[in-house]
């Protein structure tokens, strides 16, 4: 795409600018031009591609300055340069900046560009179509050109293009495994089985359960098999992870780029005297009404949101901090809590729900050893899926879930970085439910939080998902309720079910 | 206090009202006043306390009526029966009512009334202040008297009076029991040291803790013998209650009249279509900001919050049931998640924070057998701390916490109900520390949930909170971090230390 940039902007200093401070301004142009824009452009780049001030005057005690650009030394940029050039200049004459405006800012972008690739945002003022692009003109500060937006803002726009091309293409889907078929032992949606029962009911807000004493009897064995016969044997360590998570954590972890539409978000009180709270406890205890209104002009955030992902709020802990070669891979996990995310419409099983729980095992160090032990634990839940739980299922290799969560499709550029899906087949619908997850997430972390490697090695990261609903989804669709059909290592971790609740 | 309650209402019929209606209409006023507004009232109260149509006239097809009363059929509810009795006596005039304003709602009451006893709520359009009391006027809609709006009112400025009188005192507090002195193992503040040696570091969010590997292991052999040696073996079973708390939960648990300073509230998007939020990432995306004010806009509630005393969503389980006397007491608990209090400002230790993990104990049955099982539960506790965990410790009865998170001080009308709080005395500072409690709630949820036994008789429930960091922060206070202090029972529980992760 063929990009050229505008800017206008206009330094104001403490007092007027007399006539020999305006001939070192022009000499500062002419360096700025000739040198300081050129700096770190490759020198077979044309002249035309480079930030070149292309108009300059003074009037009282305002400078003001026209750049146009290319690719290169982008106008914004080349202002920053110009600005930080020429303020010593200037400091000599006794001429100190009072204010910088920043009058237009323009980005013509040559080429195909669907009108669903253009944003609407509110530094974009206005947006002109051409017969072979597009201008995009722009309301920004200093601090913007000093945030690189211009940059970010093309960025978006080739993202929104790259979409738009990928849009009726199909996320990536690559079977990797497929275990053997196992026996039919039931044919039904155990969820429904489940409500008829007790074993479970729904809990009072959208896609949430509470589940009984003999439901949770399977849930945990579950978790059992999970953390004795995989985690802990692999070497891994409990820790406890957050589970109200700030947005500064999902800015590192690549979450603020688009997780919004999922997310059950978190305001705090603006105040915790009870004072302030008092004539809302008043109208509820008058009216039986709880004054949502009321209430959120008393709240502020959203802070972030409820536990989506569960391992971003790990990553503070290693934040800013460099590890020694001899402690890693570094392996973890978390089983502390529950995640939500606002899921489409309608009431579904358990397997599918707004509130749920999860194993979530983490890990990092060199590339090797990520990608070697995301591959072990792979043969581990193999063995477990296949030996210990015989369960009919497969294994695929994904669009990564964090492009999936940032709106991308197709897969990673480095082959090794990816997610691979665990798949169960369901008797009932012929569905196939993804029960669990492995990936490995290349730097993504790392980098976000800043962590790195004594040796200098690039860091990467990997983590697994134990979605625990689903996993007893799974087994309770392929092995019913008769416990005679239930696999032995299971049946030694539940008792004989007991009947604790009988209502009449 | 002395109440006068005063109306003028209007209602409209289909069309003007005929003399004979009219007519109609003075007999049913006479019947009214005579015997309608008597019923129920006991024959000692003296005419002018009870409700009584004082005017009343018609006017195109307008009855406009006036009424009065004292605390007997109060002028709101007379009201009602009269219009219940008007009704099909102007229809056989063929007048249907197309309409009803209430015109004027008065509220006189008489005695000594603090200004701080006076509600600030919209529905109040004016208050009077006499010298012998106050005067409160009213908009109320026909649905506010039948909600019963004028004796919630009453019964909130008469709850406000009282808790001004208690103002001044302090909350109960009534040692039961006193555990022997411990020898002095530790002087330090545990949290302080766990910071130190990289055992725990402070969460992204307020009040928030990530634990690492050694500190996981202390809390999860905590957890073990609050499990394995009390919970199991008293027979309670592991339930999954959920931890996003809506509105209704808190509504019918009692907590939506006054827990609204502490909350964690919890919004949902309006729409779930990644095309409703593509603007707020694109305006992340450009910015590196995440735009807190467009999200507003776009998510609706709060539709309740995260969990705040853990309980509560249990109820749905069981709401509208009634439970065969055979499988009572009920008994279950529930460790799936984390509860969250907006707690009041600065940092502290993990001994008070905005996120924390607590086992919830909870059982209901009759009032013996609740009342019974609360003290074999504190007799269970009573041997764990002193004879396991060689903990010292007391035992106080406290203003029951419901009361407390209602705003009320002092102790329950009934002497079995309320909360026995457990504080460890913590040597660094001297200061005893409420590291969990064990509460009869009388019949608040059974009522609240409308939950009934078979055998008609009333139904209670208590409910018991072991918080996992408090239990950890008495225990490292008194015991330090020299193994060799710890007791057996701990011991054997958790593994040499292990250092997982080694910063440079």
């Amino acid at each position: 795409m063929l990009l050229r940039f505008g800017l206008n902007a206009e330094i104001v200093f403490n007092k007027d600018i007399a006539p020999e401070a305006a001939n070192a301004v022009g000499a500062v142009v002419l360096e700025a031009n000739e040198l300081l824009f050129r700096r770190g452009v490759p020198a077979e780049v044309s002249e035309n591609e480079v930030g070149r001030i292309t108009d300059w005057s003074v009037s009282g005690n305002t400078l003001s300055i026209k750049i146009e650009s290319g690719p290169y030394t982008r106008a914004h940029d080349a202002f920053l340069r110009f600005k930080k050039a020429v303020t010593p200049v200037m400091g000599k004459h006794r001429l100190g900046v009072r204010g910088i405006e920043v009058r237009n800012f323009s980005i013509s972008m040559k080429g195909e560009i669907p009108k669903s690739a253009i944003p609407k945002l509110p530094m974009i003022s206005d947006v002109t179509i051409e017969e072979d692009g597009i201008v995009l003109h722009l309301s920004l500060s200093l601090a913007d050109l000093e945030k690189k937006l211009p940059d970010r803002l093309v960025k978006l726009v080739e993202e929104k293009i790259e979409a738009e091309a990928y849009g009726g293409k199909a996320e990536h889907w690559e079977l990797l495994y497929e275990s053997p078929k196992r026996p039919l032992h039931y044919d039904k949606n155990p969820s429904d089985e489940l409500l008829k029962i007790g074993w479970a009911k729904h809990g009072a807000s959208r896609g949430q359960w509470i589940f009984g004493p003999q439901a949770v009897e399977l849930i945990r064995a579950l978790e059992t098999i999970a953390v004795e016969e995989i985690i802990k044997p692999l070497g891994y360590k409990e820790m406890i992870f957050p589970k109200l998570v700030p947005w500064d954590v999902w800015k590192q972890s690549g979450h603020a780029k688009g997780v919004y539409p999922e997310i059950y978000y978190v305001c705090a009180p603006k105040s915790r005297d009870p004072a302030y709270w008092e004539d809302v406890s008043d109208y509820y205890k008058v009216t039986g009404d709880v004054p949502v209104e009321m209430i959120r002009d008393r709240i502020e955030g959203p802070i972030g949101g409820m536990c989506y992902a569960q391992c971003p709020p790990f990553w503070p802990f290693v934040k800013g901090e460099t590890l020694s070669n001899g402690c890693l891979p570094i392996k973890v996990f978390d089983r502390s809590g529950t995640s939500h995310r606002y899921e489409s419409g309608g009431i579904h099983g358990i397997e599918r729900v707004d509130e749920f729980h999860r194993i979530e095992v983490l890990w990092f160090g060199t590339i090797e050893q990520t990608v070697r032990t995301a591959d072990l634990l792979h043969e581990a839940y193999t063995r477990i899926f296949d030996e210990v739980l015989e369960l009919e299922w497969r294994c695929a290799k994904v669009t990564p879930w964090f492009m999936a969560q940032e709106g991308l499709v197709g897969v990673s550029d480095t082959s090794s970085v990816g997610t691979r899906d665990y798949e169960a087949i369901l008797p009932y619908n012929g569905d196939w439910l993804e029960f669990q997850n492995v990936s490995v997430n290349g730097n993504k972390y790392p980098k976000g939080f800043n962590v790195k490697i004594q040796s200098g090695e690039e860091c990467w990261s990997g983590c697994s998902g134990i979605g625990l609903e689903r996993w007893t989804a799974a087994f309770l669709a392929q092995k019913g309720f008769d416990r005679s059909k239930w696999p032995e290592s299971v049946l030694k971790l539940v008792g004989e079910p007991e009947d604790v609740f009988e209502f009449l």
